[in-house]
């Protein structure tokens, strides 16, 4: 059998991190179910109970990432198996104004705080970006958890996220653009541009006409022993090619998901995949919390910081989510904005590159994380009291 | 949702990465099927192909060793699952005999053949290494796909690889120990022999009776959406203190699966499992053809050495559990005999320690490594034609 001293010694450290951080989450998680909370509060303070900032028994490495990175994928996946592309369609206006508005007016707000502190303007545009996209990896978990998942508000969260994306995306690019060469050629734009959207074009409308016409493909019993993979390798190679072409890989596995989900043996795909989406998104919130460094939040400074720029967080995304969501009645019009709010990974990816183009200092990347977390811990509790 | 430019790279390779090692294995899977052929054949030709040695496509990093180690985790796991103590306790004379047989032979064979080549000790010390160990993943894997996974010789197979694995621990700490200081301290060695057999005890004995008395521990609805995490939980857990107490992960993987048999739950934990057990192992399996080095074995001396080389495994290691096989019938010990000759992973971790050390080449290393996948390609097609 192995003999693991020396050589196998990183692979030995990846599953002693693998254990701590799935146990630690589903501790987490048993306790906040307990108490009534939502299970992922729990899981993303364990990362952060159990992260460098308070015990330091798992450093968020690269191997943590990529599970926490399949984490996000196989939810987005699931969410996608619940969601059929003909009500997507139907949310599609509104959830372009949302996203669209949902995310102008928070990269407006981070922008005009960070001229009134006195920042540069690089640094002012950062401050927005990290403000402007959201997060629909929590959202949906929270919507799933509650059973909503399917509702009106709920695909119209998920159409606004992809909106939102794709929106982000773009602008992302001109910021760092901006912040590197003091400029952006529109061609590049404009590629980006084009590529996101045949992307979903096509994965949309030719990959669901393939799959309705070889049904089976999903099932080939020569396959694999489950008849599972299959729809799992969709999965995952679109997440990839998503990624490739500068896009998120969420997008990618939202759009698998939907897809499988006009098929006919989409409920067996479901089944089939729950182990997968039991196991892999607990790494994604107990990463979120691993990340997040409570020493350089020590000054007083740093923490009026954090408390503005989450108090201007949630207004800017719940303000522009409603404009946005004109015409909706007004619950679901509420809905849909608080559901908007949550910035989770997006907001520390955003502050992570802006880190490493040296534009974001380690202060204000802590108090950007900080403020990812909070709109993410806050969201669950209001959006439960919302939709029961 | 997220913006993946610069920062998120790493993440988006190993996502790419997974997925074309996932279809390639899949693919070599699905072409093995047809031919009537044992599919981790395909699977690992199929690393071979993508791997650095041909196409090139792939690099077998940190990440994919990761889930390879998780893929023969979850292996071990279900040969468990399908594995009762009492049946362990009803081969265990004969189980010990095997192990200790099967590892001394091959052991000195390799040895002798190094001095025979006029190769220093240490370097004939790690050739009989390379040669003694068992891998038992790839056993478990062709003996569950042909249905004969809990039959009174895969049992006795499995036994024999925990008391090869065990020795061959210790056997290969005093090998290092001679190549690395000249010697090897008796206390150090006693340590290890003493912590392997607690910990198999420990496990074995009290683990099943406190599951005994809390058989509900496994399947608390609180504790996960499936219950199926629990033992996953418990898997990774053993597999992981097994480590670090310098065993093989997969030993307690083994006996993490053989104590929830003893459980009144454990088909459900095996149905729920079972899309973790169809998703990892094919990175186990592609992950050892990943690491042959085609190039490296360009001269005619390399393939003799490692026509040599692969016929003194096969030959030592079937001589060797064939005489501590000593009391079955001549059938089931020649299925017991020929299900030990796979090295696997195993050869190409001992090799792998080896040149860290200094003491292996880059050609003994390649050789050794082809010596480990072709004892691997050989014995699958082997067993199905005696228990078939």
């Amino acid at each position: 059998m192995v003999l693991p001293l020396a050589s196998a010694s990183a692979t030995q450290n990846a599953l002693v991190a693998l254990f701590v951080v799935l146990l630690a989450a589903k501790i987490g998680e048993e306790i906040c179910r307990r108490i009534d909370q939502p299970p992922i509060l729990g899981e993303i303070l364990a990362g952060v109970l159990i992260g460098p900032s308070v015990l330091d028994l798992v450093q968020p490495d690269e191997v943590l990432e990529v599970f926490s990175e399949l984490g996000v994928v196989f939810l987005l996946f699931m969410v996608g198996l619940e969601t059929k592309l003909d009500d997507m369609k139907a949310v599609g206006r509104t959830a372009l104004n949302v996203g669209i508005m949902g995310v102008v007016v928070p990269l407006l707000g981070g922008f005009a705080l960070g001229q009134a502190l006195g920042e540069s303007t690089e640094v002012s545009l950062f401050i927005g970006a990290a403000l402007m996209a959201t997060s629909a990896g929590i959202t949906s978990a929270v919507l799933m958890s509650l059973g909503v998942g399917s509702t009106r508000p709920a695909r119209t969260i998920l159409g606004a996220a992809v909106v939102d994306d794709v929106l982000a995306l773009i602008l992302l690019s001109v910021i760092v653009g901006i912040s590197e060469d003091g400029g952006v050629s529109i061609s590049s734009v404009a590629v980006l541009l084009l590529g996101a959207v045949v992307f979903i074009g096509v994965v949309a409308v030719v990959g669901s006409k393939a799959l309705a016409r070889y049904p089976k493909a999903l099932t080939r019993p020569a396959f694999s022993t489950t008849g599972m993979l299959p729809a799992v390798l969709l999965c995952l190679g679109l997440a990839a090619l998503a990624g490739e072409i500068g896009l998120a890989a969420i997008i990618g596995a939202f759009l698998a998901g939907m897809i499988v989900a006009e098929t006919k043996g989409h409920t067996d795909v479901e089944a089939q995949i729950r182990p997968l989406y039991a196991f892999f998104p607990p790494f994604f919130f107990a990463f979120i919390g691993m990340e997040v460094d409570l020493s350089a939040l020590g000054s007083t400074d740093a923490l009026l910081l954090l408390a503005g720029l989450t108090v201007l967080a949630v207004l800017t995304k719940l303000m522009g989510a409603w404009i946005g969501g004109h015409g909706m009645v007004a619950r679901e019009r509420m809905i849909v904005a608080v559901g908007m709010v949550p910035r989770g990974e997006v907001g520390i990816i955003v502050a992570g590159i802006g880190s490493s183009a040296g534009v974001v200092d380690d202060e204000l990347f802590a108090v950007i994380v900080g403020m990812a977390v909070l709109t993410t811990l806050i969201t669950p509790p209001v959006l439960r009291r919302l939709t029961t």
